[in-house]
């Protein structure tokens, strides 16, 4: 028999492709499953380790097969670290954040930042940047189909990213054909995203070659999208009884798979993909075909056949639980190597030795006078409406709105909304109604999609106090009161990313949320909610560098007139 | 809405991923899938043609992930003319009988041929060739790993064909390491060939890297397979009432699929993988999960994400049923146009343009000393053995025989097998008993997998008049008795294809057959188990050009002393 470097006995192993679990045995040599056995081994099997599990189980590591770690708001390694000791062992990562800012050589960056990382990383490279080819806002990069096509030759790179201008790929014109083209050349899938379509709408979008769709799910979506080939992808925020239900009901549930997504930072210590699969369970499905939408199943939508199961010849990416619900891991193993323990890496990240591409910097410095109203009087404004607070859909109203000295006094409640483009001076103020900020000011390098400088505020000094700590900083978000820096968090890396420990980008992000509530915002979930109030491809009206952005009529209204 | 080529109305739809049948309408334009919906489809929808299905079914076009043109002893274009009226569609052609003649050049020939097919042929390059690497015949052509690697670049190769020699690979020498690694960084699967492993031994061999199992199934084995993440592909010797009775009972069916694996040009003129589908559904499995495990299943486990269902965006590879299973299909459709009616191709084949491959030519002329056997008086000989009329399974007995003028007189009973190689001139004579053969002779220029000319019979010059009827005409198989050709298949291209329609084969093969039983031979499939006599890795005695194989031994046995 052959020497082995680790065997495990004295467990029991999940087996994601018959769905059970069984007492077994597993041998791993060189980072791989070589044997994985019911019983026990047989007495004298040479191997250079013997571990006894004393009933834990083995399940195979989990597989992310649609996510951004932008959202984490840390470096690719500070992800890693955070989230290996929940037993994420592979992702499908689709850096478009950091695409929309640096572009090509970003996504380079990004690659080669993944590299050597224990986490497995593989690539989506974004088909959306910018978001849209509206041209609605000044964006700081742009990835062309040659671009997306020679990033697509990276090794590691199995995805075109989520194709999200559904306007322009039915109608044919623009990017996506030829990026779709390239994708399909290079034996890539191509990810879809596709919140509102159905019937023949959705076909005609489908049919342009999308693979799967990973947004907000209904029972009826998520039937109708299996019928037409879409491989659906639930996040958490899709995980329903009535979509696991439908889940349960269906004769061949192998195209249904978990994924995140986006956790930011405040919800990455209490887990990761680890989270949706608790939840999917704790909605009724089954825990081993949880762990399958989790692991195989993934692994053969993305066409990793060397990954997703404790079988012979899969890498030996495992976990070991008490039981199978019991996350945090025991330990976290990646390659036949562990990484993690106890719910903390064990493993030395690699040191980021890779140089930051160039990006444009957070514009600045700014005076109380760049957050005055251009306009006096009583005036017709376009003012953009927060609709409720458990998601972030805007509407619009058109109101006459008092204005004195450049500040809004009635109706009152009105925040100023400011936009500062990266690149080419572009800006634009416009007004907000609904967030209920009472005072201060608070702003953002980190808002989606093109992550320009965002401020959102009452007092025009405040507003210019909070911008100057963020572009003083190269990146970051900052909440000012009174005139005093209240809250700070630093994100140096392109002005979107921290190279610190998961945990301390969770504090300080926890505490500018609970100074933003103290402040008045009512929102379930204040920085997301703000974060996206500059993405012009967000449902319905938007601010961005050009003015008031119509989203659905991709066009610009004036804030004012 | 998007103007069609082809609206089909008034029917039904089979959805091989939801597993059901629903009345709908499909639009078709660019050769794919646009709309599939449920119900009738809008009043005004713009279509260059419509057909009114009148309750007929529209189902995928049937995929078989693993088969050999050459079984059907028919050229490509013939091949494809024969299995389109029965509703395969596309298939994953693994051309080892032709490597094994003409290597390189061959595997590029045949690729070359399938280029221009209506029927979608994909490439799995031949991995063992020779069959073994033991020094046990002589080879006409052999496939290193970096043919191998430079074939696996071809346009359409998207597997490595089945990996035979189990104690080479496991053995950790020779061509399979290298032959794997190209493969799975070409991102292909990697076929395996698995007939009587289990346990930690079949866990050692697809450690290797090993994908599927197309070998005869019992229920134990395709449990272990399963769990063990190996592809169980089912041909219609595997298919039992407990095989499929054990698919039913998994939880996952997603990993089982449907394949032919060799169909003689007897059996086709009665459909393909149409058959294996329905012995399936007559062993008792649902019809809309065989259809999955030949359609939309092997298009997953290829990676084929264009092909495999009627949904959006997939290939218009469709057949028209009256019902599920009623086959031949009303007609055929691929890439939206329709290729076979009523059991008929209706499309004109392309003419044979490329040119065939350099190989070694068949052997001769011989006469009836060729055939004589070197002994004379009683000696002690090396006899195979034919163990049963039912498979090809050969052991080996040692017996004293008595020769007289190059006949062996005594025992009574005994054919002489000779083989001779097409290059280098090797030959060997020996015995066989248990065939039953009474008189007269056949010889065969296709006998697995080297493709030397083998000639079996009872007289040397009715041996020397078969053989030389193979030489003189280059190709083809041979019965000649009393100094009489009886029967005689002509297969010119490269001694192991004919280009003429699928029935003139089989009608010439069956003629074959029907004079082998009249001289005697009992065996269920006189011919089938006489291509296999010279098959260096079938268990467990065979013939070559160096003497008696011992298969499992890997070594060669004189025939006598």
């Amino acid at each position: 028999m052959r020497a082995l470097d680790l065997l495990l006995r004295g467990g029991r192993v999940l087996d994601v492709y018959r769905l059970r679990i069984f007492h077994g045995w597993v041998g791993i040599a060189g980072g791989k499953f070589i044997y994985v056995e019911e019983g026990d081994p047989p007495a004298h099997i040479p191997a250079h380790r013997v571990h006894d599990l004393e009933g834990a189980l083995i399940a195979p590591g989990l597989i992310d097969a649609h996510m951004h770690v932008e959202s984490s708001l840390l470096s690719p390694r500070r992800f890693a670290e955070a989230v290996l000791p929940h037993g994420t062992t592979c992702v499908l990562a689709d850096p478009h954040e950091i695409a929309n800012v640096a572009g090509k050589d970003g996504v380079r960056w990004f690659w080669e930042a993944t590299r050597t990382l224990p986490l497995r990383v593989y690539l989506a490279i974004p088909s959306s940047v910018p978001p849209t080819e509206a041209p609605v806002e000044t964006p700081n990069a742009t990835l062309g189909p040659e671009d997306v096509a020679e990033l697509l030759g990276l090794p590691g790179a199995i995805a075109l990213g989520e194709v999200m201008d559904y306007r322009s790929l039915v109608g044919g014109v623009g990017r996506y054909a030829a990026e779709i083209a390239a994708a399909r050349a290079a034996r890539c899938t191509v990810e879809g995203h596709v919140p509102d379509l159905s019937g023949p709408e959705l076909s005609a979008y489908i049919a342009h070659g999308i693979h799967s769709d990973h947004t907000l799910m209904s029972p009826a979506k998520l039937a109708e999208e299996i019928a037409k080939g879409v491989v659906p992808m639930l996040q958490e925020k899709s995980l329903s009884a009535e979509v696991v239900e439908l889940v349960k009901s269906l004769s061949d549930r192998s195209r249904c798979l978990l994924v995140t997504d986006d956790v930011p930072p405040s919800e990455l210590m209490g887990g990761h993909l680890s989270r949706v699969l608790s939840r999917a369970v704790a909605l009724g499905l089954p825990p081993a075909e949880a762990f399958a939408m989790a692991t195989a199943r993934p692994a053969t939508y993305l066409g990793l056949r060397h990954l997703g199961a404790v079988a012979p010849g899969r890498q030996a990416d495992f976990l070991i639980l008490d039981d199978i619900l019991s996350f945090p891991p025991r330990a976290v193993y990646v390659g036949g190597r562990k990484v993690a323990e106890g719910g903390k890496t064990v493993v030395r990240m690699p040191s980021s030795t890779s140089v930051p591409p160039a990006y444009p910097a957070v514009p600045g410095p700014f005076t109380p006078a760049d957050f005055s109203l251009p306009v006096e009087g009583e005036v017709e404004a376009n003012v953009v409406e927060v609709l409720n607070r458990e998601n972030s859909l805007t509407g619009l109203t058109r109101i006459t709105v008092t204005v004195r000295d450049g500040i809004a006094l009635y109706p009152q409640g009105l925040a100023v909304v400011g936009v500062f483009a990266r690149r080419g001076g572009g800006r634009c103020l416009g007004l907000l109604r609904g967030l209920g900020l009472r005072d201060g000011a608070i702003a953002t390098s980190f808002a989606h999609d093109s992550h320009n400088l965002l401020v959102v505020g009452r007092a025009p000094a405040d507003m210019a106090a909070a911008a100057n700590a963020v572009h003083r900083h190269g990146g970051g978000v900052a909440v000012v009161c009174g005139g005093s820096l209240r809250a700070f968090l630093h994100l140096p890396l392109l002005g979107l990313l921290a190279d610190v420990p998961a945990e301390e980008v969770g504090i300080a992000l926890q505490r500018i949320e609970d100074i933003l509530r103290e402040l008045g915002i009512t929102h379930k979930r204040p920085f997301p909610l703000i974060s996206v109030l500059a993405l012009t491809v967000s449902p319905y009206y938007k601010f961005s560098d050009k003015g008031i952005v119509d989203v659905e009529g991709r066009r610009v209204l004036p804030p004012f007139a």
